[in-house]
């Protein structure tokens, strides 16, 4: 199976997109929602509960894990590389990767929570394949409780987006990496603030296109793939408000099993 | 030695409260940054968090427990209660009794986190001392963020409280309780956008003067306390931004010492 793992729910904007492109593989979610969110956190901290989330992954049977969190690949791949011995994503190189072949005037924003923008995953990345980009990034702590809130429209929203984008409109990117799992659903706000000229790059379908890419490329690995269409989706805590918004990240009604990790 | 706990760090408005009134006390406080915030979870992890919250506050020696999150408060009083054997403190009553003392037209707004607000405890208990009491609620979920976010004067923040307090405004309220240890840092905007004839209740003035009062009435435990004015404050997860809120929360310098729970 394939394996996602999120800080909580944002990550299911990954999962629908893996669904889209690969509607036969089975996935397993885990959604951290008992600890969640991990972007206030401290690296350690970020680092202890990936371990603990994809060991919760692998013993359900996942044998290819997406770690679906921009937090936790700023932060905790290397570190959960090493310990586990299956292929393992992250949601950050194939961001960057498409946002530098967007990207014409090289120049290229990112809006994240505050670890990931802390971590300077995004900037070292780009500058590694394009030394020559310039990259500009604004953490922003408030969009995520604005998600989990379901405040997708509210003018309150629109105030706070317009005031985190404005650094980057001023420095005139021409791109824009959504470098959290939440803000795929917020997409349109931001696409009005920073400009419709401005191409956004949604860290959720490059994952899923990457994850794609390496199963053709890899048959070994995608025989062992169980293909029956499936998804299950797990929790360590269970809400009213986390049934709802995950409906909304996911385009359709499931149900969330409630897991102790 | 008076053990605190909250899920963060708004639990040190508390803890300043106690310093103020009880300055000679020892007090030891854990905030569980790790797991922050628990507004958002369901009663049953609140719970659970919330014994191995105590737990860890007696080892260390504490014989007197505050729950200083309203969260905590509200769904796990109980079962807390239940399973330890020292005196425990919420900080729901005291501010319950304040505020139908000074409410006149016993018109009362609560105001917290949605764990809390769903819980109904304020109502209840309101309503079990004063049944004539009107009691109107709102949950407040984005407040949370936007002290840890330190955003404590932005217009985008005023605006957010406005929209919240807007329907309790028109319920004609003359009392409110703040009813979540952050939010007496935004007391200032709260009483601008409420009213200034409202009455604001701070529960961690409340609950401080509780405890005083409690220790002055039982002075065998009262002698149990050890009373050299110190204060040492654990914290689960520790971050650069952590550090500025309790700084704000305390009003002074203080170090956050992690431990793992």
């Amino acid at each position: 199976m394939i394996g996602i793992f999120d800080s909580g729910i944002g990550g299911l904007t990954v999962a629908r997109a893996l669904m889209d492109q690969l509607p036969d593989y089975d996935i397993i979610y885990f959604g951290d929602t008992a600890r969640t969110p991990y972007g206030s956190k401290s690296p350690e901290t970020v680092v202890n509960y990936s371990i603990q989330d994809t060991e919760f992954l692998l013993k359900k049977g996942a044998r290819l894990v997406i770690m679906a969190c921009n937090t936790a690949s700023s932060v905790a791949f290397d570190k959960v590389s090493e310990k586990f011995n299956y292929p393992l994503f992250e949601v950050i190189t194939p961001a960057v990767k498409l946002s530098v072949k967007k990207s014409e005037k090289k120049r290229i924003g990112v809006i994240g929570t505050r670890a990931t923008i802390n971590s300077g995953a995004y900037e070292k990345k780009i500058k590694k394949i394009s030394s020559d980009s310039r990259v500009y990034s604004m953490a922003c702590p408030l969009l995520v409780p604005i998600v989990e809130e379901g405040w997708l429209k509210k003018p309150e929203t629109k105030m706070i987006i317009k005031k985190y984008l404005h650094p980057l409109k001023t420095k005139q990117v021409d791109t824009l990496i959504l470098g959290c799992t939440h803000y795929p659903l917020l997409k349109n706000i931001i696409q009005k603030k920073i400009g419709k000229r401005v191409n956004i790059i949604d860290s959720s379908l490059s994952t899923a296109e990457d994850v794609k890419k390496f199963l053709q490329k890899n048959p070994e690995i995608d025989s062992e793939m169980s293909k029956k269409g499936k998804a299950v989706f797990f929790v360590s805590d269970s809400t009213p408000q986390f049934e709802k918004t995950a409906k909304v990240a996911l385009k359709k009604n499931i149900s969330l099993k409630h897991v102790k990790i």
